[in-house]
């Protein structure tokens, strides 16, 4: 149905403010599309979409179909002693991964992002600005650029894509088997230099 | 055209066991592929093979469209002094990503491997079995299992398939633009680590 201007929150409101914010994130991806826009293509006040959901991240994850609270993960993560960044950023992606569903989920995920490229700008935004790259901003405190910060959040999301491409998509058997704690003690290290790690050669070096 | 019983070299023999390679090759994966049994489906004398290809790893970089000889660029890899193989190992990647055609035939290959088990299952084992497994397992000697090794192998895959995820799949902003010699300058060491760091918790630890 296509509602004509504003109506009252009904039984089947909050699927219709998850139909506009799908269609809006696929027209405008994940950057340009405001509360705002989704409430005005849902007909609702965009008061109504905060009695439902916690913000634009919260309904990019219920449109994706992930189970979890980006703000919720990403907030622990940033809690943590920066020594402990890395470890505690890898452990985090595997309690994800294999939370109820969640292999299924990722997988069609992830051949959302290979195949459309809509997909895959709202994904790539998404991680950029509510993952990794605000992990780096705020791993970094004041003195790293932002262009610096956004390099150390990709190289982290590109082995840990790699890693969730390797174990749920493709099947890679080592990585397969390998458990998540092994898997974690070995990525953890990496995502620590790469987040926290003083040595890195930025792009305008 | 399907030949019956043997036939001696013609102007389209060489596409005949191309064809013949891409058919084995999906229906058995890689590790089950043999010359014997593509020269079988060709109609050709296995020796034939080897007048137009090196070997399976050839043909295989051929059915997949790769304008490289994967013997050759392991082979420079495993000549490189231990102590900067990791470098020289992210510096090949995007050597071949960079080579004519090679973002739009890396990119078919992913879409293949992403949406299809067939060719995730000949691509998993390539890689497992001729690139990073072979690498790791050359760069351990003789005191490093199998085992061991194929997880090396398997987390330097996971970094450098997630890197090419976003630089040329994805299109993660930071990654793409970055210079190859910056992502290699960070890429390195993390390689490095994984082929020949000593401090690999292993899957038996």
């Amino acid at each position: 149905m296509s509602p004509r201007g504003r109506r009252p929150a009904g039984a089947d409101t909050r699927a219709e403010i998850v139909a506009a914010a799908r269609a809006e994130f696929a027209e405008r991806g994940y950057g340009a599309t405001s509360l705002r826009g989704i409430a005005r293509r849902a007909g609702v006040d965009p008061a109504l979409i905060h009695h439902y959901f916690q913000g634009k991240q919260q309904l990019f994850a219920e449109v994706i179909a992930i189970p979890i609270d980006p703000e919720a993960i990403i907030t622990g993560i940033l809690a943590t002693p920066r020594d402990r960044l890395g470890m505690t950023m890898a452990r985090a992606f595997f309690t994800i991964w294999d939370s109820p569903d969640g292999k299924v989920r990722f997988l069609g995920l992830f051949r959302s992002a290979m195949t459309h490229d809509d997909a895959a700008r709202m994904i790539r935004e998404f991680l950029a600005a509510e993952i990794f790259g605000r992990v780096a901003r705020a791993a970094g405190g004041q003195e790293r650029t932002a262009r610096e910060a956004d390099l150390r959040g990709g190289l982290a999301a590109a082995q840990m894509i790699g890693m969730a491409t390797l174990r749920y998509v493709v099947g890679y058997p080592a990585i397969v088997e390998a458990s998540a704690e092994d898997l974690v003690a070995e990525l953890g290290p990496t995502l620590q230099r790469y987040l926290v790690g003083d040595n890195l050669r930025g792009p305008d070096d």
